[in-house]
């Protein structure tokens, strides 16, 4: 146990007051971790539209004052009672999605759903108590996905934390914990294409990005980008984009314009950008008689699915996949490792870097539509 | 060849005359088979409801006179030029949709929906030269689905013919080129139910228990029969169904209902009625993170598939079936064979029998929903 386990530690975060309003740099109180818990140092954070999204509040129930965050890569400070798979000095990437290990979700192969730990946007508590560990001047200060990585240290149920290669560069991978590894998973764990299939990504943000960059070294060999944003297409030749289609530039469904491109109907679809229409057109794009359509984009509370039943009569085929299906404890190593052999390139969607004082410049950024990843260092 | 090869036959075929009218047991002259074509000798055929639906055409483009009839088992009388996998002597079942063995779809490991010889409701006439091969005093009469088994002697494309084990009792198999290969096929090939899931099936008729009895013999533990009509319910029980939902005694959705028995969802749903809202209950009541959803029975032409694209993005799955996904030419016999070896227990199906001079008898029984299927003997 480091000299600071089991005490209060004084330390920097950006924390959000209000919805909307730039995050202002405040010396917090961070408690130790309790039961089942870790506090982590946290190095590098970035910035992810969900962060964007809640701190918007737009027709939400607002949570603040809030420490936002969850992408991110740390070194666990210490731990708290009853943890046992991690330890202080552990280099890690806390995940906003959680692996109890124990629920029926983490007992099946093939969910990642987890009963305890699933994403709740509107808990600002730890779960054990219903508490913060942030406080300041003796308020509490709201948690963020049960992550909030834009804080020096943060406390984490150790459920929601992936102990990964300590070789691996924490300022690269950190974006591996939340956007990149959904859009990657979401083509190698659930679309799966096969070697020489062509595949279309609606949505060419980090996350469609990262599913052209699964579809490439799944071996697709043709890999059309659906985006209303021609200035994406340039960027995304480099995540093995081989076609573009701006639905834009048609009088008739983006669908049937892909049909044609492809005799029919692709391999694989990709929906990433959580638009009802997309979301129906990259289902109805899809081959008959063995296309695969996924969803991953976060739909409208209101949207409504609607097709006609025979396209999925005609054997093709609708997923949905939350987080690339990866179990974040269990999986998310693996997908580190496939960074560190050169086989998932990670640099390219590194655009910007600031330092902490600096965060709401990633803020910016990413309303700005500039770049894919700003990574925050928080020494900075 | 037989001594009839070559030659016009005559033979007694049931002619239907007008939409919803009996059946005429007629002379028919059947024509000799041209390229890829067989003609067949039909020794037993069954009734299926695709027949009884384009009988009574009810908002459809009726064509008639047509001679019905797809379920069925005969012997190869003759074939025509360039026919060289099936001989005279052959034991077969016609099939209404095919397997070309050329197309990107008969070419695909995963697709049975044959791009020329896929199913055709519309179509009354021989692909190869647009024209009918039976005839009544010089005048055409119409095929039906490319098989028209109502009749002694047929004429059918040579790539919708399984050959099967000439050992097999054809009086007993016949069921299999259609509605029961079509519910075990989804559950054996598409569900695909792991050993001791659980398992809902919507629409207790001959497709639906084919279902149920798919699931038994995938291993499935729970198999829960949904159907609005009770009377069902005891007979399903023979096909391995455990327990009954009828959504008439409830106030709530049915996928409420089953997901409360099953703690959160069954792990496979098969829909086989056809019914839009039995669609999307059969959908939303699979358990998320890793249930399936198998669509089989034929929707009405306007029916729009609605449901929050949030059920999809929990993880569930949503695929549809076309004749099981069995190719016809390459799987059948496969099937065929399940039934020698006893696994397939096909006897409970048939539940009537009559003499082809009867076959109204068989119309009768479906319209009052009395027993799953009615063979019947060509020779009576």
């Amino acid at each position: 146990m480091t000299s600071t386990a089991g005490q209060v530690i004084q330390c920097r975060a950006a924390v959000a007051w209000e919805a909307g309003k730039p995050l202002v740099i405040e010396e917090v109180e961070v408690a130790p971790p309790k039961e089942k818990e870790v506090r982590l140092k946290i190095l590098y954070t970035s910035l992810c539209h969900t962060d964007l999204y809640f701190w918007e509040a737009k027709g939400q129930t607002p949570l603040f004052p809030r420490i936002f965050g969850h992408e991110a890569g740390g070194i666990v400070e210490s731990v708290g009672e009853g943890v046992t798979d991690l330890a202080p000095g552990d280099h890690v990437l806390p995940v906003f999605t959680g692996e109890c290990k124990e629920c029926a979700h983490c007992k099946h192969e093939e969910s990642n759903l987890c009963d305890l730990l699933r994403i709740n946007t509107e808990r600002g508590v730890m779960i054990s108590d219903g508490r913060s560990r942030f406080s300041m001047n003796g308020k509490p200060i709201y948690h963020f996905l049960g992550t909030s990585t834009f804080s020096e240290y943060t406390v984490i149920h150790s459920g929601c934390v992936a102990k990964i290669n300590p070789s691996a560069p924490l300022d690269k991978v950190c974006v591996l914990s939340c956007g990149i590894s959904t859009g990657l998973g979401a083509a190698l764990n659930v679309a799966k294409p096969p070697r020489g299939s062509t595949v279309a990504i609606f949505g060419l943000g980090a996350v469609g990005l990262a599913a052209a960059e699964g579809a490439r070294i799944a071996g697709a060999s043709r890999v059309i980008g659906v985006d209303r944003n021609p200035a994406k297409f340039d960027e995304a030749k480099k995540f093995g984009i081989t076609e573009f289609v701006n639905p834009m530039d048609y009088d008739k469904p983006v669908q049937e314009v892909i049909a044609e491109m492809t005799g029919g109907g692709v391999d694989r679809s990709i929906e990433c950008t959580g638009n009802i229409n997309a979301m129906i057109s990259a289902f109805e794009c899809v081959h008959d008689g063995w296309g695969v359509a996924v969803l991953v984009g976060v739909p409208h509370k209101e949207a409504v699915f609607k097709t006609h039943p025979i396209n999925f009569l005609n054997e093709r085929t609708l997923k949905g996949t939350f987080f690339g299906n990866y179990k974040p404890r269990s999986h998310l190593p693996s997908v580190v490792e496939k960074y560190m052999n050169k086989e998932l390139e990670v640099e390219k969607f590194i655009t910007h870097t600031v330092p902490f004082s600096e965060i709401n410049k990633a803020f910016d950024y990413m309303l700005k539509g500039d770049g894919l990843r700003c990574i925050i260092r928080m020494d900075g």
